[in-house]
């Protein structure tokens, strides 16, 4: 390989005289004003190192592509050591490795297609195979989410009664079979509330006690289960998974996290803890649930189930499919995955995860699980545009929607921390019950908090129409006609009694979800969120309505309520309000709009919307910097460097770095080290990987690697090459030793990552956490003049940042 | 400053020796396994070098943020150089260089706010100027679109007529103020042809060759000054600017691409060749106005009009504005910006983009230059829901638009390296004038290309109703009530003469727009494609309709055709067939989808559209790899690196570096070259940029200094230090030198970027590609085991790929 195997003999320079290396080197750098490598016009570069021998390395072309294929074949064969390449639970991967893995898995393909049929048929799968994991993933998320919502509203009704005739029929279903042609079609005489199969009658204080009594009954039931479920059989399916998930997308290892136990225990869990009624929605779990359900099937594809990188694409996507499911949204799911969830999204993972989410929306379209005709999930239409002037209240609903969410986060974060740290976490089943039981309840009396929280927030969006009986709607008008438009009303005593009660609601409803979210049974917060923003804004539309009947001549309303026609939709109300509170608990902005526009079909009111989620996001920024997922990742001290935040202070990559000025780094020497000094290395220090360089005194970088790579390959080479012993040198360069006596070398090059990530030590640290966000580092190696000083990792990065923000920076608990 | 002023003689090691010098530092090398770093445990890294003169640098903490804060401040300082910072014109920016300027910037801001209520106000100044400008881009580009749109509109009616009582108002404008009672507004008496205003008849042969001729000399004459004006103003206002929009976001210098006289002429330019009735439309030229918009207010912001980088957070949300006014699509702007225009986009700019579209769609519909009340573009509403075996030709319908975007892009590619490379290139205005003639002449006696390609459009999308009279809806059905479904019916006679008309009109627009687009003239694409693939789509319906009336009782159909009722709209089909056509030549999935149903209200048919869009892209991409975009950027040879290609070949990145082997490497040391020597290389190289070294042996990195600073920086200096003279050292160090005698040195460590990316040679080229993109490249510097051997510009990376790619590498033409 060596074709010119000259050895020079470095010469020994006195530093302080560069006036003498000039003049030994006078030829070669005094004439010709150009600079000049050097060394480089002989077609050799001198790796001239201060005390560790010296080597030459060729530098014809040839050469360095026949030692490039060497060392990447090698690389393919350390597939044979079991394990390389896989990582230890609760650590953080390296997405440039496993991109390069799956780079050089790829090209393999590719080379062998010419071969043989067999191999241009895998080709052609390895090439769909992106493709048709995203396919089976929203086929199978499409089919889970139609079970859980079929079973959930089964369960849900089966807390009031039951349909004798077909038990596996709720409520609606059951009385689509009979024949009354009434306009209440929930309240057939079909279906029997419990107090009517115990042989009571409907109404009365009897049967109202039996009625709530079984209610209770039923929830305690429900969330026992759930919360037993959860406790015996897979941990992980507690609370939204939404903090876990994006964790994991952002390239961290929880084992199990997306597992098959996991998968059916959270699917089972979320039906029987939406049947308790208690105070949660079942579209964030769903998330998690389809992520589960893409973790396993991506195993099917070796391509993505054993590259923990490429494994996140198909999560991503996955995570897309979730929302689409949970609101019928797919593209809003797509923009919540690129927004919210994903860390890594190539061009390529977006059309993926808006086919994903298509083929998930559609599946669960014809499954259709609610059994209407709009695949949207609470369909509007209002007569009315928005006028002008009503940007103030929509923006004043923003803003209130900010400060609720603020207090709710506050307060939920709060909760949470204490539960952590007290007694209070030891019993998770008690407290679930116990929540269960006040919420239970308290909800029963108040009919709007007894029923569905989607049915509330259904009936708190529509407009009040001729069908529409709910005291909600008790306005002294008559209707005419269908198709002409609705006066503009006097609210009647139902409407101000509603009210009243919608505001005890909007009280419960916010106390209960802050105990409720983070408790360990599955629930989301998406629906409980939009129900207290539907709340509030249902409250304002109703007083801006009333304001435009007392003064339709004022100028604010353009004119548009003088003809008497109802000018103020209280349901846009409704729905500006709930953007605004989800908005600002998640901090969703782009994603939140085309959701909620996706959910109500109202695509004429992406102002107001946008407005409002603006107007919350602006004020949930203001009060309290996180948003309610990230708050929960900062409470597990998971290693989450987040994209969003700017870092805004004056470090250096000097500053951050390990070892601190009186520590020792760890380095393994490339050709020096023998066996026993490495084994003692490992035992005595518990970093991740090691720095490889020229000599311990040169410090000049060769490579870098990993501990696990290292001590699997050790015990690999062991097994497989006799008369290893601890003085066997360990060699991480190509050329042999020029003594062959003494026991056979390991030679680990292999293993080596040639292409370490490197600075200098004086990088301004924003400049190292763009890297780290954006090339997806788990650690970089700090230089200063070519040699090694040490090394930052992602944790020293987010213990940095925590020291900077004055946080306890030991809360950064993983790495 | 330099608490321990210990200088310590290196030692002179003699090179094969390794035990000589680990006996030396015996008691620190050998007990304890732990490696060290060298000298790390007395507070100094000595910074050993071979031959560069020795340095302490003090590691203390507090010096360290000392000299930190100096050499901050010191670059703050460099504002002072006039011009350092800037770029020359057609080059690539820096990006990390100009953020980390941003963040010093912003620092000093902050650290300053306490001192004074004015700078306390500035300091608020600074953090809302972001908003404040995206606000202000929002309104003036709504402003400009709707002068457009109003200009646009009045011109091309003038084409045909006029409206004598007030020549200002267009025809439909015109016919409002008549009281005529008729359902065709469009032909009130109000309004006079050509032919009328000469006193003769309406109908007639004479009458009709008047008006023709009026088209045709009308048509000629703003598509000359349409010509003349961007010929002689502003060569930049040609084509569609979005090729060019995409290198600039990408990090490329084009002076005056975004100047005042672009953004003049191409707005009056693109009024005036809209109204030639030539084949191309205003939707495009909407994005370069409101970057250009966006490029002249961040001048008002020296925050963002000083720094390219960030002034490309502005540029990114301006071109959301453009196509949110463009198609009144604030969200599909979004997610073009995203998707397809920008480069660098983190998610404060996705929320900026976002509220830029919103006020700029506001804006727009407040002017309301259409006159409707819908603020959407095509608004149709369809009676029926799809059924799932039209997903079969809805997937046909996308393999047809992929196939005519292929064509399509073929074709014009062929003709715009023609002009580019022949005679023809020299006579853009007498082109314009030929494709004038030759578009009015061919236009004219088909009625479905003489009228404005937007209401084609809408035409087509639409659905056939009692109001609808034109010839396409011809069927042999009564209309009994306005409430009732409509009866599928057998098309008439009318219907099979629009069909070949249509067909007539396909082939028309095809051929005109391949030698429209890339004139000079302002010309987008949008609107073209859409209709080619709405006329390709509305036959397609047609045929599939008369299938079904023909056959209601095939199975295929579902059962839902047998009814009666008309269960397949051929205006649906239109609009897939319209989304595949731009999705095939534009290459956009998600935000197509978004803006087609932003642009027609129909969030029901998410699912054909996505259909549609996937299967055209996949086919487009098959049968050629650019898009129109792409491919036109590629043409004129711009540094593009696009995000979306796939880096597949084995190259490391020793092979793309330059020199090459037998090559010399211009570098500069850091205190041994004097100014004339660094002239001369200043003379005798072109690079934009030399590293720094510690020495020329040693080649050990220091930083990178660029050819425009350190040319500014020496001017500077000559200019405000006596004595400066040929023989003066240039210090890129702190340290000053023991010998004092001599002329005084150019002390110029304040213009050397301490922190250059470097990598190794051994890395992989995907890595480096990688690199590039994400953190914004202009150069890497390649070592190995710390010493420089060579440097990767972005021009090498792309001169390489194309080189991969078997294509000419001298096509990529700037740096």
């Amino acid at each position: 390989m060596e074709r010119f195997p000259l050895k020079r003999s470095s010469m020994s320079i006195p530093l302080h005289s560069p006036i003498t290396y000039q003049s030994v080197n006078k030829d070669k750098y005094e004439n010709g004003g150009g600079a000049d490598l050097g060394g480089a016009d002989d077609d050799m570069i001198d790796i001239n190192t201060n005390g560790g021998g010296d080597r030459t390395m060729p530098r014809s072309h040839e050469d360095e592509h026949l030692s490039y294929s060497v060392s990447f074949s090698g690389l393919h064969e350390t597939n044979d050591i079991p394990g390389i390449g896989q990582y230890e639970d609760f650590h953080t991967i390296d997405w440039q490795r496993d991109i390069a893995r799956d780079r050089m898995r790829h090209r393999y393909i590719v080379k062998k297609k010419q071969d043989s049929l067999w191999n241009l048929i895998e080709g052609a799968h390895d090439a769909w195979s992106g493709w048709l994991c995203v396919l089976i993933v929203g086929v199978l998320t499409g089919c889970v989410a139609g079970v859980i919502d079929i079973g959930a509203s089964w369960m849900t009704d089966l807390k009031f009664g039951i349909c004798p005739q077909a038990f596996w029929l709720n409520q609606e279903q059951c009385c689509w079979s009979t024949n009354e042609t009434t306009f209440d079609v929930l309240n057939c005489s079909q279906w029997l509330t419990w107090s009517e199969v115990l042989g009571q009658a409907r109404e009365g204080v009897g049967p109202y006690i039996i009625s709530y009594l079984f209610y209770i009954v039923w929830a305690l039931l429900f969330a026992a289960l759930s919360a037993s479920l959860v406790r015996m059989f897979a941990p992980y399916a507690c609370g939204s998974g939404i903090p876990e998930i994006k964790t994991i997308l952002s390239g961290f290892i929880i084992r199990g996290y997306l597992g098959k136990w996991t998968l059916i225990i959270k699917s089972v869990g979320l039906i029987l803890s939406v049947s308790a009624g208690l105070s949660l929605g079942k579209e964030g779990p769903m998330v998690h649930i389809a992520c589960a359900i893409g973790n396993i099937l991506s195993y099917l594809f070796p391509k993505y189930g054993r590259n923990e990188a490429k494994k996140r694409e198909i999560l991503s996507a996955a995570a897309a499919a979730g929302v689409s499911v949970a609101f019928g949204a797919p593209i809003g799911g797509v923009l919540f995955s690129l927004e919210e969830v994903s860390y890594y999204f190539p061009l390529k993972t977006l059309w993926r995860s808006f086919f994903c989410a298509l083929i998930a929306a559609f599946v669960l379209r014809s499954i259709n699980p609610f059994g209407n005709e709009h695949s949207v999930l609470f369909y509007v239409e209002y007569n009315k545009p928005w006028i002008f002037f009503e940007l103030v209240p929509f923006i004043g609903l923003g803003i209130i929607g900010g400060v609720i969410a603020t207090i709710f986060i506050k307060a939920n974060i709060y909760w949470c921390r204490y539960r952590k740290y007290s007694k209070l976490g030891q019993y998770p089943v008690t407290e679930v019950l116990v929540v269960t039981v006040i919420t239970a309840v308290l909800a029963y009396p108040n009919p709007y908090t007894r029923m569905n929280t989607s049915q509330l927030i259904y009936l708190l969006f529509s407009q009040c129409g001729i069908s529409n009986s709910d005291s909600l709607c008790d306005y002294n008008r008559n209707f005419t006609d269908v198709n002409s438009a609705i006066e503009i009303a006097a609210a009647g005593p139902g409407v101000y009694k509603a009210m009243w009660l919608l505001m005890l609601a909007l009280i419960f409803k916010l106390i209960m979800t802050v105990f409720t979210f983070g408790m360990k049974v599955p629930c989301g917060l998406f629906i409980p969120s939009l129900c207290l923003g539907a709340i509030v804004g249902r409250i304002v539309g109703i007083f801006m309505e009333q304001l435009a009947y007392n003064y339709p001549k004022n100028p604010i309303f353009s004119g548009e309520c003088s003809t008497g026609d109802d000018c103020i939709t209280p349901g846009l109300y409704a729905m500006v309000g709930a953007a605004a509170v989800l908005g600002g608990i998640t901090r969703m902005t782009v994603s939140l709009v085309v959701i909620m526009f996706e959910l109500t079909g109202g695509v004429r009111y992406i102002v107001p919307l946008m407005a409002a989620a603006m107007a919350s996001k602006w004020v949930g920024d203001a009060l309290g910097r996180q948003g309610i997922y990230d708050a929960h990742i900062a409470i597990n001290g998971y290693p989450f460097l987040d994209s969003k935040d700017e870092f805004a202070h004056t470090s250096l990559a000097a500053d951050v770095m390990q070892p601190k000025r009186n520590g020792t780094l760890s380095v393994i020497t490339q050709d020096s080290m023998t066996l026993d000094d490495v084994e003692q290395l490992l035992k005595e220090t518990e970093h991740n990987g090691y720095p490889v360089v020229v000599s311990k005194e040169s410090q000049y970088l060769v490579g870098f690697v990993l501990r696990r790579d290292l001590s699997l390959a050790i015990a690999n080479e062991k097994r497989m090459v006799d008369g290893i012993c601890g003085q066997s040198l360990i060699l991480f360069t190509t050329t042999n030793p020029v003594q062959t006596l003494g026991p056979p070398p390991l030679k680990l090059k292999k293993i080596l990552d040639m292409a370490p990530i490197t600075i200098t030590d004086q990088t301004p640290m924003e400049t190292v956490v763009d890297m780290f966000r954006k090339l997806g580092l788990r650690q970089t190696l700090v230089t200063h003049n070519g040699r090694l000083l040490g090394v930052i990792t992602k944790k020293d990065v987010l213990r940095h940042i925590k020291k900077m923000d004055n946080e306890d920076p030991n809360s950064v608990l993983f790495n």
